[in-house]
């Protein structure tokens, strides 16, 4: 229904809260097109006072995202949209905003210096806007691949959702700059997988691992430790599924959360419960680093394949669990209690297998190291033929779940299993990791490894902001490149991880130091770090860093426990060589682009419903 | 006009013949657009025997190319169309065919198989079919990009054309495998510049170097070397223009000819007119390489600029001139008289600017190699600031043409002016380069260059049929890097190239043999190609060999003649640092995609005009 302009005009010149009514009572009508036929079983609060909340589901035959945007204090309109890393410029962005006289919706997107811009392609499609009790509801949506160069291609694993607030009209969405709006951030991942619930047993039971109504600290980033424990003589039992619970109002805080268990080796553990980094905390809570449950934010219940359980309890393992909670709070929000935890749900009939979790990618040691200035260095670790040859069951092992794991300057991440020299499948991909971000997922479909295959994780780094290398280590400045995958029947092997020989290495300083006027590296011998410090890092020796690492003989951990070793020759083995590769993946144009509109919709306005 | 269908039916059973026929009496009809305003300067035969003749004209407004194919002999159909390198496969086609019933055109394209099928969108748009005397004639017209990812992208330099011939009737397009026709290639550089044609002296005269009524030899390719002098006592002139003169019937054999002057420290030649590969060849014919003149294939009138021309004749030259003709004559005709030659247009008169030639790019040495089975490996020579600073005039020099040179497996060739370490322009691009199709090409847009300005010359290789290293040289097994830029004012900087400093090449030798088991390049000092020859060529030593040339110091050759350099220090010289690259070319999409229509045309048959 079309409400004569001239009422609507002096409404828009005052502005302010006047605009925010006008828009507020802004309802639907809209392109015929039917709602999404089921609900949106994912939602995240996307900035910190959790006054916008995006909930969507996943259509994986139409290739398509619906959207449900509650905006809960509409001003003049809303920014949300998709960008590489977070970055608000160059992002992809679905804007519905006001001249004053009429609303809009529209697909757009920001150049290098926040400008936005009409998309001459409109993929977001606007199917509604409606007035509710809570707030504004836009429902939108879009296929995960538009082929319209300005737009974001929506796949597997991170995705940063940006979004911004137009406090009032613009005359034109080109009038827009992002920079001068208030803005934010939040990671999720949207393609959730589709995978079905597994039947659960009659005897489930579940335990609450929550922290003890603590108060959050006023302070940006908190990692509490609390230490519980299970009650004595709780026997073996299986962890079949878990979940978040996270106290009301306190959603947009909770960043992530993860419950380890002790080492057995120590018969008790003290009781704690502050920052971790706090220097009240006990060394020995160190040795809490078993994972058995994590969740971040925007994940919903993790689910163990119906023939396996994560083992707790009983003879040979701790009774103490470390629960660690991050806390994100940039508005600094002060006196605010917490008793967010993660409910466990396990049951005493084991189920036939014991699922473990495996580490693949590279050791830890210096001699991998990334140069400083690269946009992206990519370091690949390798779980070997032989080592899976010599470790794995005859039918293999099932990985159902994942966890990448770097540190600051990791960008990408991804493990791929080869057969016989040949890729065969993807086991994790993550073209937009965030180190912030590292939650366990499920996998789309389960990957069997089989004895002789080879697993190659590969984590591409960013390392603009660096004067000096960046070598591997534990160190929050070092680097790391994990894969934990989460897999059934759990084996011997935990650890599957390579690095580049030693020795080759140091042919690579003997050469640095041939090529290069100054003198690197020499005779009386320092370590691998300051060797690596003294690299004058021109293009030769980062590109033979670079070769060397993609041909010189690797030494393997194939190991049982972090210290212990297969029995075998494990230094100096072959690369792996790779005669095919899989393709990268690539964004399947929807057919019929024709069918969406040139230009921004029109939102009628109308009588509110609320 | 819809002719009956029952009656063609009958004609189209019957095939062969009657099918030619039947296609034959095809007339115009079509889509309404006008045919293009001017005529079709650029003509060239497609195969052998001349039956298919193509027209075109460029439109550099419009970005599009209008296309007049004659086919003199028409059967079932014809495709045309264009590939990265003359192959088949892959192919961007445009396709006239008939079912028996109908005639169509449309836009297609050839998959790795050869296997033919419609393009989504159509890019080639007929505009007239036509009955003539001559034969059918098709115009049609494409812009240069289309943004279809099935098809070529037409760009500056080499493209390379090619065509099938239906025999008989198909059911549909999808039936037709290219494999399965007569097919050709023709390399043609599409896009001419458009340079308006320089005001030409009253007392211009004319010389003929034509080929003595030779026989071509029935053989597939011949090189025809012919000497001839200037009159005693001809005076100094300056070249302003020259075009090719083919004997008539011989348009589709004389692929392309050159004139050299011979050089001036011998009194006199022998004559002679033979194979150029002719034992009988007398030795000191070697020592005639000044280029005067040369037309390859599909080139027009070569024109000096106004201001400028290229001097023959008079004292300190030689009046002995070396006219090559190359034959291609894959069908082996036998007895074909040929005269065929080039007409110099010349003046007593001698412009303000004696034209020269220079020679950038890499030295011919055996230091800068190309590794086995690479599909694009990158060699660069340069011309260097300090070269140019100590050569050129304070008002610099213009460059108007260029003629690029490479060996058998030269793929790609550009030169690139730099600036205070910036790329400014573009000297002359082929990114299609053919070692079989090397003519002088006028440049769209003069390019002047600088005292201190760099050039970059960089030509791209496949190796991928090769087992040993390629290493620089003369031999037709060596390879060059050279692009021969025809400038004004003519100074004493002949030849501005470089090479890696050989010690630094002894240096990879010896990391080669440090990071191999092998035993490579050991002490009694072999030569540098048996160095290359013993590197096993795994992918590190191929990747450090790559770093090198992109960081290790040059030798320069600054000279005046092929032996005189300038005075200076030309050894161990920084490579130039780039802190700024050209975009590489990329095709614009022409708006309104939308307007072409979504299939094939049908023909409508009616009655012959002719």
């Amino acid at each position: 229904m079309q409400v004569p302009g001239p009422s609507l005009r002096e409404a828009a010149s005052m502005y302010g809260t006047a605009v925010a009514v006008f828009l507020v009572i802004l309802v639907a009508a809209l392109q015929g097109s039917a709602p999404p036929e089921s609900p949106f079983p994912y939602r995240i609060p996307l900035d910190p006072e959790g006054t916008l909340e995006l909930s969507w589901n996943v259509s994986y035959v139409q290739e398509t995202i619906h959207f449900q945007l509650l905006v809960r204090e509409l001003k003049a309109g809303i920014l949300i949209g998709l960008s590489d890393r977070g970055e608000l410029e160059n992002a992809d962005l679905a804007v519905l905003w006001t001249d004053g006289d009429s609303a809009y919706f529209g697909d757009a997107w920001s150049d290098q210096r926040g400008q936005i811009h009409l998309d001459t392609q409109q993929d977001y499609q606007l199917l509604r806007a409606q007035r509710t009790p809570e707030g504004l509801s836009l429902l939108f949506k879009r296929p995960f691949a538009t082929c319209d160069p300005k737009d974001y291609f929506i796949e597997d694993g991170t995705v940063h959702l940006v979004y911004g607030i137009l406090e009032e009209p613009v005359r034109a969405l080109e009038a827009i700059n992002i920079s001068g709006l208030q803005t934010g951030l939040q990671r999720v991942q949207l393609l959730k997988p589709n995978v079905s619930i597994p039947a659960l047993p009659a005897d489930l039971r579940t335990m609450e691992i929550r922290a003890p109504g603590i108060l959050i600290p006023g302070q940006e980033t908190t990692y509490w430790c609390y230490i519980t424990e299970l009650p004595e003589g709780f026997p073996r039992h299986h962890i079949v599924m878990y979940e978040p619970i996270v106290t009301a109002g306190n959603e947009a805080l909770v960043h992530h959360m993860e419950v380890f268990q002790c080492a057995a080796a120590f018969e008790s553990f003290p009781a704690f419960s502050g920052p971790c980094d706090s220097k009240m905390k006990p060394e020995r809570l160190n040795y809490c680093r078993h994972v058995l449950a994590a969740w971040a934010l925007g994940a919903k219940a993790f689910y163990y394949p119906e023939e396996a359980g994560l083992a707790f309890g009983g003879p040979g393992s701790s009774r103490f669990l470390r629960l660690e909670v991050h806390y994100h709070n940039p508005l600094l929000i002060k006196g605010r209690r917490d008793s967010s935890g993660i409910r466990l749900y396990y049951t005493a009939t084991l189920r036939r297998f014991d699922a473990g979790i495996m580490e693949l990618g590279l050791v830890y040691t210096p001699v991998m190291a990334i140069p400083p200035q690269e946009a992206a260095f990519v370091l690949t670790g390798y779980c070997t033929d032989k080592c899976t040859q010599l470790a794995l069951p005859p039918s293999g092992i099932h990985i159902f779940a994942s966890q990448l794991h770097t540190h600051l300057t990791g960008r990408k991440v991804v493990t791929v299993l080869a057969r016989g020299g040949r890729e065969k499948e993807v086991v994790n991909r993550d073209d937009h990791y965030s180190p912030h971000f590292q939650e366990i997922r499920m996998l789309k479909k389960v990957v069997s490894v089989l004895p002789g295959d080879t697993l190659i994780t590969s984590c591409t780094y960013n390392t603009g902001d660096r004067k000096l290398a960046t070598v591997g280590g534990f160190g929050i400045l070092e680097e790391m490149c994990v894969n934990y995958v989460h897999y059934y029947p759990r084996t011997q092997l935990e650890l599957c991880k390579s690095a580049v020989d030693p020795g080759f290495l140091q042919k690579y300083f003997h050469l640095v130091n041939r090529f290069n006027s100054e003198e690197v590296c020499t005779c009386p011998r320092t370590s691998v770090p300051e060797q690596f410090a003294s690299v004058p890092w021109n293009s030769f020796n980062r590109q033979v860093l670079r070769a060397l690492y993609g041909f010189a003989p690797i030494a393997m951990h194939c190991n049982k426990s972090s210290a212990v070793r297969f029995q075998g020759e494990w230094n100096l083995q072959p690369l792996p060589e790779i005669t095919s590769r899989l393709e990268e993946p690539a964004p399947h144009c929807p057919p019929g682009r024709a069918q969406s509109p040139a230009g921004p919709t029109v939102v009628s306005i109308g009588g509110g419903e609320g």
